[in-house]
């Protein structure tokens, strides 16, 4: 029995920041933005807004386009790195709004639900979950969420990755959009590449920190108790960049070379497309070329890339040089278009999604093969999923004949193009109310 | 193939506080805590510690008393509500700290790691995730962990059911402990009986709250971008304890009837042990009376009960007290003491443990089994597991021959018997420098 994506949604939300306006107002050269990181606006989302109702939209949208699959969804299971609860699951809440909007309260009373976490992977996780409880379970179906707000501190090198979003994916048996194979190559080691800590501040501490002056003879609600300290989460994630993409690089070789050792074949036979986790439009096409070039060598097509810059150096800085040299061959460059391209342009038009990206990457791709009549039944697409921290999964997926339908893929462009820019002031403004 | 717990290791902590003592310092009968709500010692970590060394201890526990088993672990998953991060897996700083222990860095690096999150139910949401990968890959193994710390306001009414624990549960093919049942019913309403929720503060309302007056020029790092609020998470929950009570037992009644259209059989016939989440000790006795009203009403024990107490009477008022008589009766004590006595007798002696709870409650039967010579090979232990926010679920496990080789099970009164208890002004200190 064959089980993977029957349905996708996702919630875009209405309004975005242009990145070249970004660049204007932090003096960064913007085609350093554009053309380098392949940034051009981010998603935004109103202050008041967070990642239940952004979760609730993309369950609504599911919902009412599957409206007869609730009796038989079993399991809905969520991702996110923007809790709200240290509790309650945040999908809790989420669920609460989609019953108000739906006007059936109580109606996932027989749904088994949990929020996981693990950085940007855990929408993944979550999937997985899915696709085994449907495997075990294929009378019935799942629904796995992915829900982020990427937020970072106003001039800081994360800034003009920010972004927004969420999806809804139905898993079922037997599904319309694609299938998911067994495979699953794993990386996985406790590292501190991006995190956001609880911090304990001692209560005078904390009082210095906001410049204020202690007065210890008061004592208030939030108080109640002698405390002495309080813990205080900032939605900033505290992270160290190239060391992030080079954990991500070193994870996804791991579970790729897994991966291969499952199939006992190359990755570069295996995916015709590939889904990266994009914290930024570029990231894939950028720490692909390493893992290309490893895959490449032993293949008969290394030859052609030889051809085209020359053989491979045995010096050391020679060869950075070389592969360099490699990620801008023509080869590459057809590598990334014919694999990636619509995981980039979507990524590109929305920013970081966190826990979606991954799911928009895949939205990208399907958007962009109907916008050029590519045939992608029975195509493969290769799943490429980190969360800092760290943890790389590798697995591939089948597309299946009515892979055209899913109305998230065939209205992304036209959903993104009917967005509202924000302007500066705006920007700045929300920003500071979050 | 069956599926179940192969071995489980339990962290107590080596320290306690008598429910005794904590009675006379907030002037209540101490009656009503031992009596009335079976309390006597809560577990207490230094201050120091967080869920993160609980976890890990339980794992070195487990990976030392089954030294070969680590390469064919494929997934370590984790439940709880004690989370250090926003991001990063509370897990995954705990395993960092066993590959230091263990002296193996890296030695997770196949393994899919991730934290689930439902209040006191993820750490059975994580193993039955755990069950479900050894179905699927009965190759390998999984672990599911538990790790908690319940800390309440001082002077609040979940003060005196405080505690601190962790659980590492080893799941195989062929178990030598318990074979899980595919059986699984499931009850999940979005109610707010207990959370943690973040607490979005302005920058002045927060420097009100800690006494201090604000000084707006004053910047620190913390406050690095001109923000203007900040998030304030507490560990302490907000709670409402009658109203939680309600939805534990509505969540049970509904995942209790779930299962038995499943089995087409009644629970009362299927558990012959029962391992509630125990918040407080008497949980499952006192919340457990109604359940075995509704179970028992059908069968040809009613008869014994009625002949013990009376007939039940029609008018409603008369009808709360006879109920209240019955979870007094005979009958009802005889099937707490066959039941679920091991399980209140351990909870009694450690607190809430929230997560670890009914894990605990689970070594606590068996413990007690080993102790009165009672054969439990073949017989059923029924889990009744409730997470606030909230979910129910309820399935069933299976004692093999050798469940009698636990050392979790074989050491736990001596264990508990072993911890020193602190003293009032030592549990003072160490809850408010929390």
């Amino acid at each position: 029995m064959q089980v993977g994506i029957d349905a996708i949604s996702a919630h875009i939300p209405p309004h975005y920041f242009p990145v070249r306006e970004l660049a204007v107002l932090r003096q960064i050269d913007p085609d350093k933005l554009e053309k380098g990181l392949g940034l051009s606006a981010m998603s935004l989302v109103e202050p008041e807004q967070d990642a239940t109702d952004l979760a609730a939209q993309a369950l609504i949208a599911l919902l009412q386009e599957n409206p007869t699959v609730l009796p038989r969804v079993g399991r809905i299971y969520m991702g996110s790195e923007s809790h709200v609860d240290g509790a309650k699951p945040t999908l809790s809440y989420a669920l609460s709004k989609v019953e108000t909007a739906l006007g059936q309260p109580g109606c996932f009373n027989a749904c088994d639900v949990v929020d996981m976490t693990f950085a940007c992977i855990a929408g993944v996780d979550a999937m997985l979950s899915c696709v085994e409880y449907v495997r075990l379970n294929p009378d019935h179906c799942a629904i796995a969420v992915a829900s982020d707000l990427a937020i970072y501190s106003e001039g800081s090198a994360g800034e003009y990755t920010q972004g927004a979003a969420a999806v809804a994916v139905l898993i079922s048996a037997n599904p319309r959009l694609l299938v998911m194979e067994k495979e699953l190559g794993i990386g996985y080691a406790g590292v501190e590449d991006f995190h956001k800590p609880l911090q304990r501040f001692q209560r005078a501490a904390l009082a210095q920190e906001l410049g204020a002056a202690l007065n210890p003879a008061s004592d208030s609600a939030f108080w109640s108790s002698p405390k002495t300290q309080v813990w205080v989460h900032s939605i900033e994630p505290v992270f160290d960049g190239p060391y992030s993409n080079a954990c991500y690089t070193e994870r996804l070789q791991e579970a790729l070379t897994r991966y291969e050792n499952q199939c006992g074949e190359s990755w570069l036979q295996r995916f015709d497309k590939m889904a990266f986790h994009l914290p930024y439009a570029f990231q894939g096409r950028r720490m692909g070329a390493s893992l290309w070039l490893n895959a490449l060598r032993p293949t008969a097509q290394w030859a052609d890339l030889v051809a085209e810059i020359g053989p491979e150096p045995s010096q050391e800085e020679a060869k950075t040089e070389w592969e360099k040299k490699a990620s801008k061959s023509q080869l590459y460059r057809q590598f990334v278009a014919q694999r990636m391209l619509g995981a980039e342009r979507a990524s590109s038009a929305m920013g970081n999604g966190y826990t979606a990206s991954i799911f928009i990457a895949l939205l990208g791709i399907m958007a962009q093969a109907i916008t050029e009549q590519e045939e992608l039944s029975g195509r493969a697409v290769g799943f490429l999923a980190y969360g800092s921290g760290s943890k790389g999964k590798v697995f591939r997926a089948v597309f299946q004949g009515d892979w055209k339908q899913s109305p998230a893929a065939q209205t992304l462009w036209t959903r993104l193009k009917e967005r509202s820019p924000i302007d500066t002031e705006t920007y700045l403004r929300w920003h500071r109310a979050r």
